[in-house]
């Protein structure tokens, strides 16, 4: 019997160093293989390295290791426009026939046309004009049917491909790096956050409860006996610049140890992250790669833009506080998963 | 080789074995102590044992297994008055030199006096005056430390302990197990949420990010160069009633499975569960035990009250509907943890 233990246990022993040893190897692989080695690369393998080693004096309890992320400009494209003004234009080309008015009303007119610079024109009265047309007025659950086979049959007008494919390839190894090392990862975008959950977690694996965003006001209603929520063409919420501070105290309750944006509608998440203790990461992708996405600023020079502007001003107080710059062109080697 | 191998193999059979049956072992333990054998806890490790048996029609994925969880009156007493109202009564009082004109003001003069009839007879108009007197004016971070300053001093009137010491030990257990069996917990409350987050964790085992409550507005704000959420004094959101479903749509996005509450406010929460396809549960604490907690009603000829009240309508609705009312005398054998 002792000597069965004996083997047993060294058995065991033989099977935790093979464990251990596989553990060792995976570990090796890099987990970010589409981000050149570069000060970028770096911040992130010593960050997170830093908050997850329990010796480290930067330590940050698992509980406590949120990371937000922006998503248009930040983890798939906001050019030529962002997506979902692309899917309220569509939309209002599918309910035209039942709005005969609008093919003499602006900003309407204007996306029958497929004039983009009337619809610009429109001002903000114009285009929330257009959300309301094309984002209230049925139930949520009608919504995500709407929003979901748009995204099926939706492409991309330059890259030919669904907006989903389009998701940028080092983000997602990022996401996923994070979570691999306890941090639970969410979305807080200006988008609308009913536009996004129908994708976020096949495209991000991102769950919706961890998606916050821009919103309408819904109402309770019982509908042939059964309740439902209607969507109301009025404004609930603003995800966007000092709004995302707010949508993380209101959703999730905890400042972030981690921010990821791309414009200036991300600097006050930043700020609001970097002013914790501790260990921070705050990162902002600068698109500078015309070639195989886009070249947009103002800052640095690069064209000036309505989707997703990266102001000097947020460059300057980027370098000031030690927010890293992402450079596309420099600091990934691929862009998409799918190219 | 091959004998050493096959030996090997034999361990971690038998270990393997050990393991199974000491997890059987464990599953054999009553998960749910504190409910005496009846209807409410059959339904409960019914609906717990459907839902996680992949084998089941009912099977839920552990993505989808959301359960939300009313507060007051549902995992903790909310009598003889809310605890938040007991809060913000104290607060008054504890700002009260720096506001002589409340002397002569209603309802503050009626909070100085004690006087909870006429508090309660200051109205809706009243009640809200004095939540913005005592919750807002201050940052996110300093209210955070008044409610936990108070929750760790404050005693409840009756019981003479903190009121923290007083949630139900029947509930906890609840929800630990759904935990244990894959679930995620929300509070989903007409408290505030911003009240709650300082002890959902200790108490109940639930992240901050898992609460969902009434809120006033923030505003995202410099102040010597840090940046602060200031609270002000203008309602953002009231979790409770038809805003249930809304709150649990906004923050969810997904259809709870299983709903527990105990009031009128709790009805559409659990209407919203309810309506959803596959395996449901929906529960309500009834207040029948004055002698250990206290009895209210209106239903079932008990005496009405401002707190938590619970209508004849409510339980004509949960018999129509199948929730299972849960009595605190017949189906609780303790009520306290620490009692």
């Amino acid at each position: 019997m002792r000597s069965h233990l004996r083997i047993f246990l060294t058995s065991l022993l033989a099977l935790a160093a093979g464990l251990a040893l596989g553990a060792r190897v995976l570990a090796a692989g890099d987990p970010l293989p589409s981000w050149r080695d570069g000060a970028a690369k770096q911040e992130i393998v010593a960050f997170v390295k830093e908050t997850t080693d329990p010796s480290s004096p930067k330590f940050v309890q698992p509980a406590k290791r949120i990371a937000t992320f922006d998503n248009d400009g930040t983890l798939w494209p906001s050019h030529p426009m962002y997506t979902q003004l692309a899917f309220a234009m569509d939309r209002i080309k599918a309910l035209a026939p039942r709005h005969p008015e609008w093919k003499d009303k602006q900003p309407f007119k204007a996306v029958l046309d497929n004039d983009l610079e009337a619809v610009a024109a429109s001002g903000e009265k114009g285009l929330l004009g257009l959300i309301m047309a094309s984002h209230a007025g049925m139930s949520t659950a009608d919504f995500e049917k709407i929003v979901t086979d748009w995204l099926e049959k939706a492409k991309h007008p330059r890259f030919k491909r669904p907006y989903t494919d389009l998701a940028y390839q080092p983000m997602l190894e990022l996401l996923e790096y994070l979570r691999a090392n306890g941090f639970k990862t969410y979305i807080v975008s200006g988008g609308g956050i009913e536009f996004m959950r129908p994708m976020t977690e096949a495209v991000y694996g991102v769950p919706p409860e961890q998606v916050i965003g821009s919103s309408i006001k819904t109402k309770y209603e019982m509908k042939d006996g059964k309740p439902v929520l209607m969507r109301l063409p009025e404004i609930n919420f603003i995800d966007d610049k000092a709004g995302k501070p707010v949508g993380i105290n209101m959703f999730i309750g905890r400042r972030p140890v981690a921010a990821f944006g791309n414009s200036d509608g991300d600097r006050q998440m930043l700020e609001w992250t970097g002013a914790g203790g501790g260990a921070r990461l705050m990162m902002l992708v600068f698109h500078d790669d015309a070639e195989r996405e886009y070249a947009y600023g103002p800052a640095n020079g690069l064209p000036d833009t309505k989707f997703g502007a990266f102001s000097q001003s947020l460059m300057d107080e980027a370098e000031k506080k030690g927010w890293v710059v992402i450079s596309m062109k420099n600091d990934w080697n691929r862009i998409f998963a799918s190219k």
